[in-house]
């Protein structure tokens, strides 16, 4: 565990004691070092995992979940983060629960967070919903707390909301620190976050924009590419300017593809819908417009296949720092001719970063165990340290006892 | 943990020998002292987790979880009584299996149980229906166990049936042992079950069922009140009334709502079915006379608007002693201008005693994994004071080893 | 632990080191010896767990399970299994999962992986779709693992496929070795696997395939009988043929129950569709054919329906050994007069045969278990000792400690 030691060092000199018991809800909320000690706890636990070695520290105490959109990498990035420290995961499925009968979302907060430590919330579909709900739940426990109704204050984390998507982004962070050897190698290094076409509709805003929040704060030089109308929330990239200009980084807004990618150490070419559509679409919904929404839904697929150039192809490659750049996508990628006719990606490219691309999701269980784990651990480090020394087995083999 | 040890010494006097290996499925099948075991050990329990001591009992092993109505509050709190105690709920979700074959419940109910230590049920819809049910999954397993089918036999707890909804009255009878200082405080104190209207429809009878069987049985002054035709099972009425006399209690009905309420230390006003029609429709479903459901809800949405001046409102709670009764709901309540227009309650009623309607619901969790613990465990007492000594933690932290 | 010495030294003598690590998808794959480690750690595990000794060997870790038909007794054999090790079963419902996007299995494979040590599938509904898939998936996470996306290569258990249904067939296979006192007690046993009458339609193929695929493993006399039409897989009886040879057992095949059952042994008559017809409805469902296929179902009910004297009612029972052959069922059976009007058998036979019905269904957790056991342990009989001796309860009691 020597790496382990070095990264515990790093982590004792990090200050991130404002993260304890805290929610983990948007990244530009949170200090560089407090990313930066996620991201070394997300090491040390995969380290330790690694090694066999368990990092449980609850015998018992529930992890919930609220999906309000379809998932797959994000549902079992949770179930495995909550499984490795030993919380059991509970979904909320709002289906079969009674909050059809108009119960407020204060109540329900308290009524599921008797017995739970964390609360994973994906609510990504309208625009100003999201993060104001997870908000409104993180309010509700901290009152249902201080009213002594709750014996613990379970922390929030952002599994994906309309604004932020943290547990992708810093899972893509963490991919590219590894990468390149460290993150004070990503100084200087341009990072083109382009939008790129897709045969489907209404894809969130929230890993763009989470991408340019984020990469923004080390120093890099984030080329945000789309085509005219395709825009992303203003508050964000308003942020994304100003942590460029804290970090001694740049941010830049292009609508050319190519003009994005060159000379670029990184892409990340990803169909999005508009900020503006996605706002008309919200409204419609809150007016129970149906009809318009499907209206919409066409209307806005005729849009995107206006733009069926802006494909992420060996030509569009070859434009990226010595036609080498990295590729990024958070998956399912749209590949042109495997899952659609014509999609974000050609299959050429995709296939080649497959590898690199399934290792940048795997970091996403140790980044929200390390979101957990720092927001429910009093002492990281001393912790860490006593969980090694214990040096529990993961999985029990007879040469390990 | 002080208290906890007069807690231990006061269980260590009860008689609760039968509770080893059974079910609970309706209060008045147990004894008084019996009830008091299982508040006794939910208040244990609860100390225990707030002194961050794990009370885990089981390394590994199934609670079924058989949910044919609707739940949120109930469900998670059968989770996390389980996760408490060490087992891992599994749902059986009828829908996802191959009962629909025409399988029996004698057949089902072994199979889910191989590994089952308790399954719980909530089986609500139909008058006559859930209880039963309930019986016959009970009697399969023991029939499973004496064949040699099953190496143990799992207990059964009553998650609401059309009967009784036992983990929910018991809770409220700790919150209210909490709030009056004690369970020989109660004697004497007037508790005013009532109807409530409610824009909905066909809300089962179990609740105030369950709170007349069982607030009978601590010597308190139970008044029922209902607008003419909302009757109770005439079965639970006559045990309540049996109750009431053999605990020195009352319980007396009123078409009154602020008959009920007059000098009532405890009020619960709550909306339900009546029992006629709730057979009526008993006997439309098995039939399969689905429009005939439908026009019987019509027809008692019309009856229960007659009755809209049943609401729990600022004025009648005047007449409650003081002033000042004590307002409870199993939750969620409908609330006038919140969840509805008009409903069981009014704003300002429901938000005076939010933080306290929170606490009642949170003692469920605590009130089901204390019937799991007597049915499951041989020796209680022992085993509470074996497992506080061996001080587990709950959540490990390092100051905490 | 006398049972348990003798069945470890009976495990100390068998060759299973290739069960290390590798998948368990046919049983005809495995050799002998495999087949009967797997047996004798079901036995040990079985009778740990009946002595309170909890074999759990994982500190955390997922058991994905991927259900694309339903499942009540295979899905809680799997929790059951996975829970006793110490696993978290993790469903991916493909309904709330993104794969709908056109998303690959290689890259799902991967993305559930990440902290998984097992992965069940049943996928039985489409001809040469199911083992396929399941290989598939196999394939993918070997190269995640091979390719450093994966820590560690979740292994495989089939919970039915088109081809066999292993965990079936193997605890149909121990409850014969419990009930005739030895495996090598089969030998020479006549066992009827016949067709019966059942009036639902398509039931999977893969049980009577799975029985003579293994049972001619054992020097058993296998009688396979069917109406003609009803024809299996021509890959699998012809590998039966070769194992019974192999094995000093006879596979036959008739168009006649009665001959079938003449002087057996054992008799499993089971309904199942024919071959032919779901190749015909595998080919419909590619096409997207949903009207062929209704219409194909109304056919084959019909041609069911001309041979509803394939029945096991007790005139047929009389022809077995001494009146007196053990009936078999992978359950639910289509019970005359009980679950439909006439099917697969008659009540009388069924409820004579129940209890070891049942039995035999319940060693199917012991058969998952011991696959994943000898899949993920290097060294079973030390650890199996070691965890002899380490004793831990699986369930507390004071006098346990």
């Amino acid at each position: 565990m020597t790496e382990s030691n070095d990264s515990l060092q790093r982590l004792a000199k990090l200050d991130y004691r404002q993260m304890y018991n805290h929610d983990f809800l948007l990244t530009w909320e949170k200090t560089v070092q407090e990313l930066q000690a996620v991201f070394t706890v997300a090491d040390i636990l995969g380290a330790m995992r690694e090694k066999n070695i368990s990092p449980r520290i609850f015998d018992s105490g529930l992890a919930i979940s609220v999906f309000r959109d379809n998932s797959t990498r994000t549902r079992f990035s949770f179930a495995s983060a909550s499984n490795l420290l030993g919380l059991t995961v509970q979904d909320l499925d709002e289906g079969k629960s009674q909050i059809a009968h108009g119960e407020t979302i204060r109540e329900t907060s308290n009524m599921i967070s008797f017995m739970a430590d964390v609360i994973g919330i994906r609510d990504d579909m309208y625009i100003g919903k999201g993060n104001a709900y997870m908000r409104q739940v993180a309010a509700a426990v901290q009152e249902g707390f201080d009213d002594g109704v709750l014996q613990q204050r379970p922390t929030l984390v952002n599994l994906q909301c309309d604004i932020d998507h943290p547990t992708q982004s810093m899972a893509d962070l963490l991919h590219l620190i590894h990468h390149f050897g460290g993150v004070e190698q990503l100084k200087g290094k341009k990072i083109a976050m382009s939008w790129a076409y897709s045969p489907s509709y209404g894809k969130p805003l929230s890993v763009p924009q989470g991408i340019i929040g984020l990469m923004t704060r080390m120093g890099m030089e984030v080329s945000l590419a789309y085509p005219e109308g395709y825009d992303l929330m203003e508050d964000v990239e308003e942020i994304a300017g100003k942590n460029a200009a804290a970090s001694g980084g740049k941010f830049s807004k292009t609508h050319s593809m190519a003009e994005a990618f060159q000379d670029a150490d990184i892409v990340y070419p990803k169909s999005w819908a508009s900020y503006a559509a996605m706002e008309r679409r919200t409204a419609m919904y809150g007016e129970g417009d149906f009809n318009g929404i499907k209206a919409l839904e066409a209307e806005l697929l005729a849009e995107n296949a206006k733009h069926k150039d802006w494909e992420c192809t060996e030509a569009m490659m070859k434009n990226t720092r010595g036609g080498k750049g990295l590729y990024l996508h958070c998956l399912p990628a749209d590949i042109s001719g495997v899952s659609c006719q014509q999609g974000e990606v050609a299959a050429s490219v995709f296939d080649r970063y497959r590898a690199p691309l399934y290792k940048q999701a795997g970091y996403k269980p140790y980044i929200i165990a390390a979101m957990i784990f720092l927001s429910k651990v009093k002492n990281p480090v001393q912790t860490l340290e006593s969980l090694i020394n214990a040096n529990v087995k993961r999985s029990y083999t007879f040469s390990g006892r």
